[in-house]
């Protein structure tokens, strides 16, 4: 059984997982065998709990677009005896949450940005309809959506598919964002999401395309090249609540095709940060759901490791530019 | 020229340095290439500003052990105009510092661990003097030393080598120490680091190795399996005093002679946490050097960059246990 530990010194906190060990590692095997996240193997995952198909068809049969099974190797589970420690210097508690996986397409395809859209669309829905299921759960604090496509990018399956996990933690990365967006917005009265946006749009020069409802930026100080950040141009601190999911997977669709072929590979990893399950109604004023898009670089070296700062070769307005070129993008479009 | 950017939502520090793009990437190539950090190449580096060396050698001829010079593709720059930019939004300076390469050996062997002791004295020396050459200057906040070895852990050239970096902002990883280390002293009187290592020793479970001086044990947090921190046994807040190299050169041999062979790999990353420059005599009775020693796994997939937690799949008390069957530690000794 897993456990959540955090660290003394630094308040990270760490899921020891020892299932996850002897999860399959697909890659870099010399012989075929057979995928168990293509159409007809479903019995080789875990029942689903959820999944988008063809009228008339049943539960883990073939038929679906889109099917949702617990992580067969899951760094978290949510039936589980709790218990929790605390010893004045170490806490931990039982390796309590969610994980599950969502596969995007019952073909043996491989890239999220070679999907039709109305596959990404309902790809989309599965995201968002996993993150509503779990919000009334009063022991889990936060629903994370997340892809790694190829080795690089750390997938031990090759077939297209993105992970779910919830946690009864709030992530430090949005801790952080969190806090920036209160200290906004308790000085200002609005999103700092939505203002640095408007100045973005107005600069141009880290945009990187914008459709009808969104936009899509290399951030200021991006940690990464060709790192970009896709947010709803209008106030929304919520995915839960997204239903323009056509012009969302036209967008990630397009973006992700440009950074692509401007980083030259096809390995990223993207996230899904919206604002916490729970959240106080000063979090909903003052958050603004975004994916961010991390494609593969060599990138943690011992530098990073040691201090956190990041270094990128690539200027983000630089990136931008080559990212707009690649789209057709122009400014005034 | 690189610059220092500041992201407005999460708080992170990232150097934009387009310099480094343009550095050679040693591995990999079919071809033989002369190694510039080899003896008999100096002329091939910029100039030496530190080194150990025969008598009657000369500084930029061969004759040297350790030898440290400018990196030529550096992330910072300490003779660069200084400029800072704030707008409300965003903060931005010059890419002020130091990037420096120290070469641990002049024959082209690639593992630090196996380097003669007397040798690896010689490279702690040169971080020591680094370290300290650095510490008087008033718009350094920082000096790290770290190191890359193998590919998998970020490494462009494969001969022996660490770098020294010099920052204005104190690392947020360090900062995380600091902000634990000092609130436990404000609360209890006495050094965390010291307090825990305490319990940790008699406790034994996550030990894996003790010297005369010094302790090298798996954190209770550990972010991936065979992680090591090799701590002074007693308080000692910076590294630029130490005197006891021989039994820290060989403690760190052993333990990484140890890592390499359980972990099946020879790529690691190892970072020296020392207080900060300039530091207040509140922060010297609170913080507690160490190196921390990574071992290269695949690690930062799509979860751990969106979270910040980590996923670690060996648990801590096992890879210590493996650790000290390796260096043939026993409980005691």
């Amino acid at each position: 059984m897993s456990e959540w530990r955090k660290d003394p010194f630094t308040e990270r906190w760490t899921i020891v997982a020892p299932e996850r060990a002897g999860r399959p590692y697909e890659f870099g095997e010399g012989e075929e065998t057979r995928c168990p996240f293509c159409e007809g193997m479903e019995t080789l995952t875990p029942p689903e709990v959820f999944s988008i198909r063809r009228d008339g068809t049943m539960e883990n049969q073939p038929g679906w677009f889109v099917r949702v099974f617990p992580n067969k190797y899951p760094a978290l589970q949510r039936d589980i005896p709790f218990w929790s420690m605390e010893d004045g210097f170490h806490r931990a508690m039982s390796g309590f949450g969610v994980h599950e996986v969502i596969v995007e397409t019952p073909h043996h395809a491989v890239d999220f940005s070679e999907l039709p859209e109305e596959q990404i669309v309902r790809v989309l829905t599965a995201y968002r309809e996993r993150l509503r299921h779990f919000a009334g759960e009063r022991e889990l604090r936060y629903g994370l959506i997340f892809k790694n496509q190829g080795v690089e990018a750390g997938a031990s399956m090759s077939h297209a598919h993105s992970q779910f996990v919830a946690t009864p933690v709030i992530p430090q990365a949005v801790c952080a964002e969190l806090q920036s967006a209160k200290a906004f917005y308790s000085q200002r009265g609005k999103c700092l999401f939505c203002t640095l946006l408007e100045q973005e749009r107005k600069k141009f020069a880290r945009i990187v395309f914008e459709s009808e409802h969104f936009v899509a930026l290399v951030p200021y100080a991006a940690r990464l090249p060709f790192e970009v950040v896709v947010f709803p141009v209008h106030h929304s601190a919520t995915f839960l609540e997204e239903t323009r999911l056509e012009d969302l997977a036209q967008t990630l669709r397009r973006v992700l095709q440009s950074v692509r072929e401007c980083s030259g590979g096809s390995a990223f990893n993207f996230v899904l940060h919206s604002v916490p399950y729970h959240a106080q109604s000063e979090e909903h004023r003052s958050y603004h759901w975004h994916f961010e898009i991390l494609p593969s670089f060599p990138r943690m070296a011992g530098f990073e490791w040691g201090s956190g700062f990041s270094i990128n070769v690539l200027p983000p307005e630089e990136a931008a530019s080559r990212l707009r070129l690649c789209l057709g993008f122009q400014e005034g479009e």
